[in-house]
């Protein structure tokens, strides 16, 4: 399949055209980027990193039932996908408070969330990012009732097998952002699962694996987000 | 009843215990601020007129059935309520698109939002009042879903018996934020429904008559407020 138009270049990704009107192409960059933009860097690899990862993801939350994008890979940093129509929110889920919700709200800083939290920002870079409450999506029409209700429970599934995945790897699944679009009539998952919209604890020592790394300077983002990869490829070696 | 101990002094009113450990006085002081504190002022018998007006609504909604904190008045800015164990929320009904709503979302200012949102932010001066979606609601232990859902269902009631009054006295209710507190089991209106709490618009100039005025330096902030206190003995003397 070959690249046509770059149709957005995002943070972390390109997205291109293709001969099909319904497939698009994602290249995962190298490029890192946090506090809305403010930091930013290039770790040459990282790209292929997230897009291996989250191409591992998309393929195991389809074979246990969820819908999404993920067609297959063009090359390492290259993902095929089907072409969505977004819809604008970050669904947020948590399983251990961390970041904004501790600065904003009165949780500690790794308490555990149970049963986990679905919470939703608006995806509007000049507006910031606010977080949304489910009457204000259904007033601008993002989402109907039913529909918020069906992406909450994907959101929840999501969480579930990725939990017990990582549980799986010694990491706490901490927290995740992901992105819906619609295919037709379907609301299906988009966008990526990589280190880069999640937080990962190491079990024992909890030293991150994320990028809260970058964020916070907390040591070198190459072998954290390395090490995950490895992780996956250890298990699966070990579950042929 | 007589004022005992000052148990809190907030950013307009003062609240004191009394010789019943049940009961609260609450002084509606002249003092008016905005923008979390930052700007502050004093307007001799702005008090009054929004213990004039909370009483009046107070006694309003006790009669078609939704319960209060409300007792009576002891002087004209002097409150005697029960005392609530206050949930720390904010709950806001919106009407019409405008503040906060149309700065962090694609709103027109002045859109109609029909069905009314009700949405809610974190009672917490330090926080800044962040707002609050419902699964952070529960985890932090504030409401239950239940509790929620009755929450909603009481300002939905709510803002309907109000926009209809001001409706009538040819003011367009835009907004409005109220506080709940515990009384035994039961949930109860708490707070003030006054114009330092609230949006009104003239229905046909778009004129204000509530704290905006004094917010963006609009014009005289008593004669605002004190229309509000004519409209409303206007509309008693005719419905006795
Ligand atoms: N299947 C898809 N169809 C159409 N657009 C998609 C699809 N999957 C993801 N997207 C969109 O493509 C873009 C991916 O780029 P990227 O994630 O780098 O940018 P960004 O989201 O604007 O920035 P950031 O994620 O850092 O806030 C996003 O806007 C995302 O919503
Ligand atoms: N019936 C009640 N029992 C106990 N506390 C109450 C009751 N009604 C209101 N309160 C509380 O009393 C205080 C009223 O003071 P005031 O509204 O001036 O302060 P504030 O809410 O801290 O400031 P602001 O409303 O400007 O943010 C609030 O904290 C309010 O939640
Ligand atoms: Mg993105
Ligand atoms: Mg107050």
């Amino acid at each position: 399949m070959a690249k046509k138009e770059l149709l957005y270049e995002g943070k972390a990704k390109s997205v291109y055209g293709t001969d099909n009107p319904d497939e698009l192409i994602a290249v995962f960059r190298d490029d890192i980027t946090a506090f809305n933009g403010e930091k930013k860097d290039q770790f040459s690899g990282k790209g292929v990193y997230n897009a291996t990862v989250s191409a591992f993801f998309f393929s195991m939350l389809e074979e246990k039932g969820i819908k999404t994008h993920f067609i297959g890979m063009i090359d390492e940093r290259t993902m095929l996908v089907s072409k969505l129509k977004m819809i604008p929110l970050e669904v947020i889920g948590r399983n251990r408070a961390a970041g904004s919700l501790v600065k904003k709200f009165p949780f500690e800083n790794g308490q555990v969330l149970n049963p986990p939290l679905v919470v939703t920002d608006y995806k509007n870079d000049e507006r910031g990012d606010p977080p949304i409450c489910d009457d204000i999506i259904y007033a601008l029409g993002l989402l109907t009732p039913e529909e918020l209700k069906e992406v909450r429970e994907m959101a929840l599934k999501i969480n579930k097998i990725l939990f017990e995945f990582f549980d799986k790897l010694g990491l706490v699944f901490v927290d995740f952002k992901i992105e819906f679009g619609r295919l037709g009539d379907e609301i299906v998952l988009g966008d990526e699962i990589s280190m880069d919209s999640m937080r990962l604890w190491d079990k024992e020592t909890g030293e991150s694996f994320d990028k809260d790394v970058y964020r916070f300077g907390k040591g070198d983002v190459m072998s954290a987000y390395g090490r995950v990869v490895e992780k996956i490829e250890e298990w699966k070696r070990q579950n042929i």
